[in-house]
């Protein structure tokens, strides 16, 4: 009799892999298609999501020691999404109106620490919210006067620990300056914290606007738990004003919300917040000022392949690009011109989110009279962002069937046991075959994966969070072929992993 | 100058604490209020909400070392909830009609392997969806042919694993089938397991009654994912009799839904699946049949004291007991009598949805001219419930704060970044003070945490996944008054625990 052998959770194939700490698991070449060829005579970065498809072949047979679902990324875009911020906004800005400017990454997009690292070395600042996300961004190197630390729940000890670093403190409430102004008084005793004084603090402003987004991602209004009335700004100044020796106003922060899709929006909140550094400078006399922070905010283009699967119908969609934002900035920012002042920004999806694509394995086809299914190995677990804001994101195969058959209309679930587990709805697919051998080697891609769902990944159904792998190009590229190697950036989980802190569980 | 140490984020506090490997947090003794002694004398269990809040004074020395949030469970209160269902399923079935019964826990409702130990330890099958829900179960304990594998999207492997296991396996869908014959034919050709077949499986029938949840919660009718359509049953019974020497028809299975509210949403279902049975004996000659497997999806009373902080009226709900649900089965089953078919339910929240609240720490009131927050502690991350699902959840302090104040319109809230992070909208609390000291050692509690919260816990923004403590009482009571017993069964995570698979981390 065979015996069941519970070390086989530790899932060896994987294991054995993983633990003599190889990371790159190939190397290949990238052949460019005519649709690539196109877009790079165009001077413009084809989709990520065609160099990750052009390269999946070759990280396929790794399946069986990777297993699916795994999220892969093109570390190419994450590149070119960062200088697409960086370089607009330092010709808008820099060249043509004198100011400094800073590409803050908001870490809560995607918190894999290779992402982070590589905004890092082309030189970003990193915006986090607590404690954790603190620690990580000084374990990748970046310096404490680079960081802006949000947050409208902060603990003492974040504080602490937020000054201690030479963190910039947003101040979300005035119960959080109160908190803030508490921590310093403390720590201040300490000699050796001297040159951590006065704490720099950015004023987070909730403004009235609109965002048009999600209500989950709208950050701004009355209703909102972020940052204080304009009409609470004058208090909270002059609290600051009476603790100069702990704490100054470094400067001020608004953020409207996230998948923004029209640069209008800015305009108004740019305006505002410009006034306000204005008002403050002549009726405060305040000239500690040196940041104003425009949040992130931009969406991307979710659905600019819909209409190939869906009857989403095609639109010429223009999400504002980096450059919008610039120059939407820039043509409100001339009264701050000569004051010594740094325009920040926060972006966070438009950096991450279509770097990265979710491989998937088929793992049948489901019929009723009314609906087909398309179960897959991945889920809500890994890409909670259908479930939760109905969010569109385009799935297809990897390869094309090949069966010329019709598309039918599809939902793609996952084998999670909730009937949320849906990945898309009413999609037009190729069926695949229902007998029993055929399916087991067809993929589906789910696209912009990279903001929101790696970082929201849940253990539900002790479901294992994936493991992640970045394609590196070689930076010598040698006429229309350039070497690759695929970089393993995240073990998957174990049982171990996912039980390992409960106490009845060794 | 002080140098920041990374090893902080080991948090120490918490680690020295742990790592003793010390349990038993405290000992106490239970003080029984009035309203307690009321609910005893009326041999009814007082509310767990109750025993905890009661306990809670002598746990919060301990958050100093824990750190809320805190996930704090009644052991009486799953004990009281699992004899519930056994013994009004004896009662009314075995005792009444002769038919065997078990209870089979819902594993994905929350994985702490303490609390699967209660259940089992007090006789209870386990229902599970996959090959890490089944490891759990056997690691615990439980035995192959207690265990039933559900689920719509099995892995090959998964499948594999379950029949070596002995499971039930629950057939979802004709490709489950197909995958299913096609591994019992590789395992076959080893003779040592030769007791393992023909495998034992359970048809899913998706039935098209209206569950009455939200859609996320329904789990029948064609839209569904689960289950399959009555007019296909006929099909795959041919299937499996022409393969009788690899598997055979065990039994019959329907799920509805989860937070039912109405026991008479069973009756229909209850009934069909009979109807099936039976004809499945009569015109297909199978004599195989054992199981008759009813799914779970009892709800429990999340507002019942919703009337003391907001404006939802209080309805004297009544919530279907499992007697309730026992007593419908038992009205339909009396043609299924003494063939030997045992009667199975799949309970997952009503045995441990109202055993566990969570303890939050208030960190401050944030006010606007429109709107009050209490910023707590606890998040979305811990509690997606109400994020998700619009799910209420009962919040209250759990000292009051005796400031004879007006209570105000509040929402909770927590610090994630997101503005769905909220526990709770639109709640009638006393305010606390804003001044910078008084609020530390606030706490609230949200009530009904056991399922779905837990076992559904995000790391998003790097939140650890809080610490779980049982409230165990002697077995042995005195009078009014019983020792207690505080078990930690979870640690906390550690920035280690969340970032440790990402390979730039270290």
């Amino acid at each position: 009799m065979i015996q069941l052998n519970l070390e086989d959770s530790n899932d060896k194939s994987n294991g054995a892999f993983y633990f003599n700490s190889e990371k790159v698991l190939c190397t290949g070449q990238i052949q460019l298609t005519d649709f690539l060829e196109k877009h790079v005579m165009n001077s413009e970065l084809p989709d990520s999501e065609e160099i990750i498809l052009q390269n999946i072949n070759e990280l396929v047979p790794y399946e069986s020691k990777l297993s699916t679902p795994i999220y892969i990324y093109s570390k190419k875009r994450l590149v070119y999404n960062f200088l697409s911020y960086k370089n607009s906004f330092k010709e808008e800005l820099t060249d043509q109106l004198g100011f400094q400017t800073n590409i803050s990454f908001s870490i809560k997009a995607n918190f894999n620490p290779s992402v982070l690292k590589v905004f890092h070395e082309n030189g970003s600042w990193a915006s986090l919210v607590n404690k954790n996300e603190l620690l990580l961004a000084l374990k990748v190197g970046i310096k404490g006067d680079n960081l802006i630390f949000n947050g409208n729940g902060k603990k003492l000890s974040e504080i602490d620990l937020a000054i201690k670093s030479g963190c910039y403190l947003n101040i979300d409430s005035l119960f959080n300056l109160n908190h803030t102004i508490k921590v310093a008084q403390k720590l201040y005793q300490n000699e050796d914290l001297r040159n951590k004084f006065p704490v720099k603090l950015i004023i987070r402003v909730n403004q009235t606007q609109n965002a048009q987004v999600h209500q989950y991602l709208n950050t701004s209004g009355d209703a909102c738990k972020f940052g204080v009335q304009e009409n609470q700004v004058d208090n909270l100044i002059e609290i600051i004003k009476s603790n100069s020796n702990l704490v100054k106003l470094s400067g001020f922060h608004s953020h409207l919300g996230s998948t923004i899709k029209a640069v209008d929006i800015y305009h108004e909140s740019v305006k505002n917040l410009v006034n306000l550094v204005n008002m403050t400078i002549e009726n405060h006399k305040i000239d500690s000022l040196e940041i104003i922070n425009f949040g992130g905010g931009l969406g991307i283009n979710y659905e600019r392949f819909a209409s190939n699967t869906s009857k989403i119908p095609k639109v010429e969609l223009k999400i504002p690009t980096p450059r919008d934002l610039a120059k939407v900035i820039g043509s409100h920012v001339t009264e701050l011109k000569n004051k010594n002042i740094r325009i920040v920004v926060e972006p966070g999806r438009s950096l991450v989110g279509d770097s990265c694509i979710l491989l998937t394995n088929l793992l049948g086809l489901k019929q009723n009279e009314n609906k087909n299914f398309l179960v897959v190995d991945s889920s809500m677990c890994e890409c909670l962002r259908p479930c939760l804001y109905s969010a569109y994101h385009h799935i297809d195969y990897v390869k094309p069937l090949n069966q010329n058959g019709p598309r039918e209309l599809v939902d793609v679930v996952g084998p999670v046991c909730e009937s949320g587990d849906f990945l898309g709805k009413d999609r037009y697919l190729e069926l695949p075959l229902i007998s029993e051998n055929e399916n087991a080697s067809i993929y589906l891609a789910i696209m912009d994966v990279g903001a929101y769902c790696s970082s929201m990944a849940l253990n539900y159904n002790l479901h294992p969070k994936p493991s992640e792998v970045f394609i590196e190009e070689d930076e010598s590229t040698n006429g229309s072929k350039s070497e690759v190697k695929y970089i393993l950036t995240r073990r998957p989980d174990t049982l171990e992993n996912i039980l390992g802190s409960f106490t009845d569980f060794f």
